[in-house]
């Protein structure tokens, strides 16, 4: 076909195209032009270490090296340095489990949660949400905690902090609908994802959210002439496109206040841990991975100094 | 009459009960019991030193001693060190104009900010919303910026930070139909309250809100056996009990990612502004108030170390 007769063509990255390292120097799993869609098959963020079966006495043998792969990466074509990646999150189909941890020396509040523990979920993802147990049922959100590109940096970097150029970002609004835009450091751009997750709130504070496999489809365009994309953006759809809509009953915050904002943070996680224990009848363990995937983070002020004051909020609705 | 005839009665704080320090010393203004409501007639927060006809040169003289001064305070019967007060947010009522400003020194990015500015708000509550510019809407949503009572602690304190006697905590959620729950740390508890915002973003970046007189409406309850209540809490109601409901068009986000959790916030809120300054049109400053107004600064993870990623997210639906 001549150059008007192409049309937008969708390419897949299997399970067995993944890396460990952020480089420009990863060989392209799959090159192709603005418009272009791209389906990924992406293990979870243990890259298989846990299963259906597992339990905690996995993390006595737990390999970090191997945690958070990444799948592709992808070539675009005429991506230049100073240009703007723009990916449209089309769909993001979910498998039947997941699973959520507290991990030694991982998550805000490691110092206070010594000891491993492991959560195995089913999903239904037809019923829209996920049994924590009886009466705590999880909204499905699934986003990719991962998209990133490679860095403007030579060198190999680690897939668990996110930079500039996105990655390990685990920000819960990459949800189906959401364009993402990530300025390209160089050619070709050299996009990867993974880590899915099937829900989380805003802070993933134990450190992990719905850890699960997913299966994402991409849609690439590249962008000129944005220079005020310098780190990632992005626009969500409205709440209204979401899969799962319950009635709104309101949300349940505790404030955390202090003159260090990390430790205000962590305030507002230990509280709202603390009211769920008192009030809900969870375990500690099960409050701290409640919050952490269903619980948002957010500062309230950070002007009033010398004090912040940092809340983290549960929708009730939760509670069913 | 008998004490099962008692009724709950309704009682007034006036804009001359007003003190600016927290302490266990202030005489209450009026004392009330479990169940009684409380209206205030609350000055801004300028403490009147800026009105609809200041300008920028207000600053010139502005006295930061008399800012936030707090009504009150409340002395509730029965309840002690150890309770829990809560407050019923039973309405607030706003005027017809308010302020919002950059203040050299405060806010922020208080370093990027030198020079000062003040905007003047026309608003008219009967549409729920008030202009910023041609096309830009921002949804009125008051509440309280200072909700607190005495503190555990002897002395007198500034009524500028808060603390885990609540205060200043400029928290967007504390409008109408929340339930706040505070700490109880002397006899009576000596609520007071100010600081009236006709809408304000999480973080309150430039260091103000639509800063407004507002008369408020609030209810109190003696909680006992809350133990782990030791900070701020809060119930909100329902979002689709607020004044105003205009179609979810999704929110524009910008991501500062930073080992540091503050300068995460800093960039999140830096590149919000060039992104208005670039797409919208806006001057720094503006673009800046409008973040503050309108803005939700959010954190989306804290536990990929050694980076931390902040967002700042803006409704899309202010642009009309």
């Amino acid at each position: 076909m001549g150059l008007l007769g192409d049309r937008c063509k969708t390419l897949h990255v299997g399970r067995h195209q993944k890396h460990q390292k952020w480089s420009r120097h990863v060989s392209p799993a799959v090159t192709v032009s603005s418009g272009d869609v791209v389906t990924f098959d992406a293990i979870d963020g243990s890259n298989g270490q846990i299963d259906k079966q597992s339990d905690k006495s996995v993390f006595n043998s737990f390999d970090f090296e191997l945690a958070d792969p990444v799948f592709g990466p992808v070539f675009i074509r005429d991506a230049e340095p100073g240009d703007v990646l723009r990916i449209d999150v089309l769909s993001l189909e979910m498998t039947d489990w997941g699973w959520s941890a507290i991990m030694p020396g991982f998550g805000l509040l490691a110092d206070e949660f010594p000891d491993p523990d492991l959560k195995i979920w089913n999903l239904r993802p037809e019923t829209g949400y996920a049994v924590f147990k009886d009466g705590v049922h999880i909204p499905l959100r699934p986003f990719l905690g991962i998209m990133g590109v490679a860095p403007a940096m030579d060198g190999e970097f680690s897939t668990i902090p996110p930079t500039d150029a996105g990655g390990n970002v685990d920000c819960r609004d990459l949800t189906v609908g959401t364009s993402v835009y990530l300025p390209v450091f160089v050619p070709g751009a050299l996009f990867s994802c993974g880590d899915g997750h099937a829900a989380q709130g805003h802070g993933e504070v134990c450190g992990t959210a719905i850890e699960t496999p997913l299966k994402a489809t991409l849609r690439f365009n590249v962008c000129k002439n944005q220079p005020w994309v310098t780190a990632p953006h992005y626009q969500t759809a409205p709440e209204t496109t979401q899969i799962y809509q319950i009635a709104d009953r309101g949300r349940y915050t505790t404030m955390g206040i202090d003159s260090d904002l990390l430790e205000a943070a962590k305030k507002a996680v230990r509280y709202m841990i603390q009211w769920l224990v008192a009030t809900k009848g969870l375990g500690r363990n099960d409050a701290y991975m409640l919050a952490s995937v269903a619980a948002d983070l957010q500062i309230a002020e950070l002007v009033d100094v010398p004090n912040f004051a940092v809340t983290m909020s549960l929708p009730l609705n939760v509670f069913v």
